[in-house]
């Protein structure tokens, strides 16, 4: 996809500081002002030792809207027990007090090493610097102040027409390993000026997410931390949208969709260690929940993943991976496995024009589809994955240091 | 465990030939034959894409009590449908003729490589030689004969007095990745000289393999192979156990069970690149169930394994990794996690009294325990893993080259 120019979003300022959280000189520290009026969804890992932020943005998440978001990396703010709560509301009752809002108005988030405390004190420092430099056009530099294991920032922006007003969305992501959101991505903004209507976002949000972050794993691992994060201005001058019927409603969605997807993509592409990107599409089953579960089951196997790695069609691993998924009298007589264009599997066995060679060729490239046809209903899924490298044994084994 | 020397097993036989299924130079061929009168046990693999020769064996297994087994390496003789289905059968009704058995009576067993047809020439050509070869003291061979990446072979015998009677028990077994067996592991294969009545067997290898081979993971991918056998040959002396209560039981299980056990914890520590050897206790659980299932939770994260292949006490993964365990309304401030006598975590953060030089000095070591308090109940179940290494993604991106 072309990505092309990061623009502002009518109504949203970013501030964006070094304030040393882990790293020297590094941009590492984010603050987010979102106008009056506008809606925000959000939602959050369902991991239960979920982080103190999360657990202050869900809080916070009851009392209204936000008008705030404070963002961090280096440090997790999680398995800190009551201290990171403290430090977290902390935080907002700073900020607040420097922009003039209520503490609940804000919502905190962190990202990087889990079970050590905030630096509270270059923590606070850095609030109103942050604040100082807020500005519409920093969106890529605060894709960059997100990032921990990332090795490229992942930011998109799209503009089109939409009943007849010029509409913008730009979002932003990190993430790269502990890659297997349940509700969201490790952390995803998205912001457009379009209105809309807070319960109907919500409810946008949640499937947004579903639709995108949700289909992503890398590793299998569900951060504590995951939260995605969308926000309406309503800036554009276009109508609240408040239902699928709303004039416009289709271009937004399918341009919502684009940037959610562009950016669930982006952290497979830089998962850490990945060098394929892999998409797993599994259809003709009984439900989309059945397909997700074997599209789930290949994509966590390491076996299949270092096969990949290895660009070697040893095309077994998927059939053992397949037998394992959670799906009751499944037929293996009916299943059917494409890498591409290629029939691989039939019949319980290897397909009778099957070549190795062509088996070979696919998986040579740095892009392929697994296609699986379960051969027992209608129903479909698709999840995007990566490989498993030596990369990835090392970047987690040298994380801290 | 000190192994000592094999033992011989009256009643069975082993026959260990280089057969060059897949490699010259490597004994990889075994035909183990069983007196008439004696109770086979056996499990095998949930996998729904079972291998031929666990389809067999299941068929076979419901005709009656097996006079021998015939086990190759080199290739598994799964993923290959009708053809690998004739290919089992005919193997076993070429043995039978050998040795002038009911081809039903013949239970076959494969491992190695997935998708590829057995060489049946090859195959064929080696159960004649096999059967010529036949003696009681071939374990330690036949241990090698069935390896595939496994670094050891993994055999052990142990003696005991049993009701005023000499009992031996002798196992072997392999496996070294695809390793989280459900119902049994890849091969394992125990027998003892005692007399036990053929459904009583049945349930005491279903319970064996639960407390033995289905307690260990290496990478959370179930094989398409496994299958765990028990054979009693009844050649003792002692009279025939038919339940809990028969003279002698308790020293037998006791026997079972150390043979099983250690045999499952060889695997792990042959585990494909395994430095370290780590043991999961899972206590004050509301049941077995959720106890194992928040120590597989441990076991299948691939960010805790690299943070022990590290040595990096990087211990907020654990606490990541149990939140993610599929358990409801978990109370993460009544968890506690202790590496082997170091309180790390309580009150959902790092332990008051915890310094990293005390994780430091634990994770430096070959073997450790993750020993997770719940705080719920009086439930409790170990799991037994290893880490993540580059060498585990050598071995498998290189495994069929």
């Amino acid at each position: 996809m072309e990505t092309g120019a990061v623009l502002p979003i009518n109504g949203v300022e970013l501030g964006v500081v070094q304030a040393h959280i882990r790293k020297a000189d590094r941009y590492d520290f984010v603050v987010l002002t979102i106008n009056e009026g506008a809606s925000v969804g959000a939602v959050f890992t369902q991991n239960q030792f979920c982080a103190a932020p999360v657990r202050v943005c869900r809080l916070h998440q009851q009392r209204g809207q936000p008008r705030a978001l404070i963002i961090n990396t280096g440090c997790a703010n999680a398995g800190t027990g009551e201290i990171g709560i403290g430090d977290a509301e902390h935080s907002c009752r700073a900020l607040s007090q420097v922009l003039g809002i209520n503490p609940q108005a804000v919502w905190p988030f962190s990202t990087g090493v889990i079970m050590e405390p905030l630096p509270m004190d270059r923590y606070l420092a850095a609030i109103p610097r942050a604040c100082e430099v807020l500005r519409e056009d920093a969106w890529s530099l605060a894709a960059t102040a997100i990032m921990t294991t990332d090795l490229v920032p992942k930011v998109i922006s799209r503009r089109f027409q939409c009943a007849n007003h010029n509409v913008t969305i730009t979002g932003m992501a990190k993430g790269s390993g502990m890659i297997h959101p349940n509700m969201a991505t490790l952390l995803g903004f998205i912001a457009t000026d379009a209105a809309i209507e807070p319960k109907f976002l919500q409810i946008l949000t949640h499937r947004l997410a579903d639709q995108s972050f949700n289909r992503i794993t890398v590793d299998g691992d569900t951060s504590t931390n995951d939260s995605f994060v969308l926000i309406a201005t309503g800036k554009s001058g276009l109508p609240v949208m408040d239902s699928e019927a709303a004039e416009g409603f289709g271009a937004l969605w399918a341009g919502l969709l684009e940037v959610a997807v562009y950016l669930a993509q982006a952290i497979v592409k830089d998962g850490e260690g990945a060098t394929k990107f892999i998409t797993i599409q599994v259809q003709e089953g009984l439900s989309e929940a059945e397909c997700l579960s074997v599209a789930r089951s290949i994509a966590h196997s390491p076996l299949v993943k270092t096969a990949f790695f290895a660009s070697d069609p040893n095309l077994g691993r998927i059939l053992a991976a397949v037998g394992n998924a959670p799906v009751p009298n499944l037929d293996v007589n009916q299943v059917r496995l494409y890498l591409d264009d290629v029939l691989v599997a039939e019949q319980g066995g290897r397909a009778k024009l099957y070549q190795e060679a062509d088996g070979q060729r696919v998986m040579a490239q740095q892009a392929m589809t697994i296609r699986l046809l379960l051969g027992r209903g209608e129903s479909s899924a698709t999840l995007w994955t990566c490989d498993l490298s030596y990369d990835y044994v090392r970047i987690n084994a040298d994380y801290r240091s």
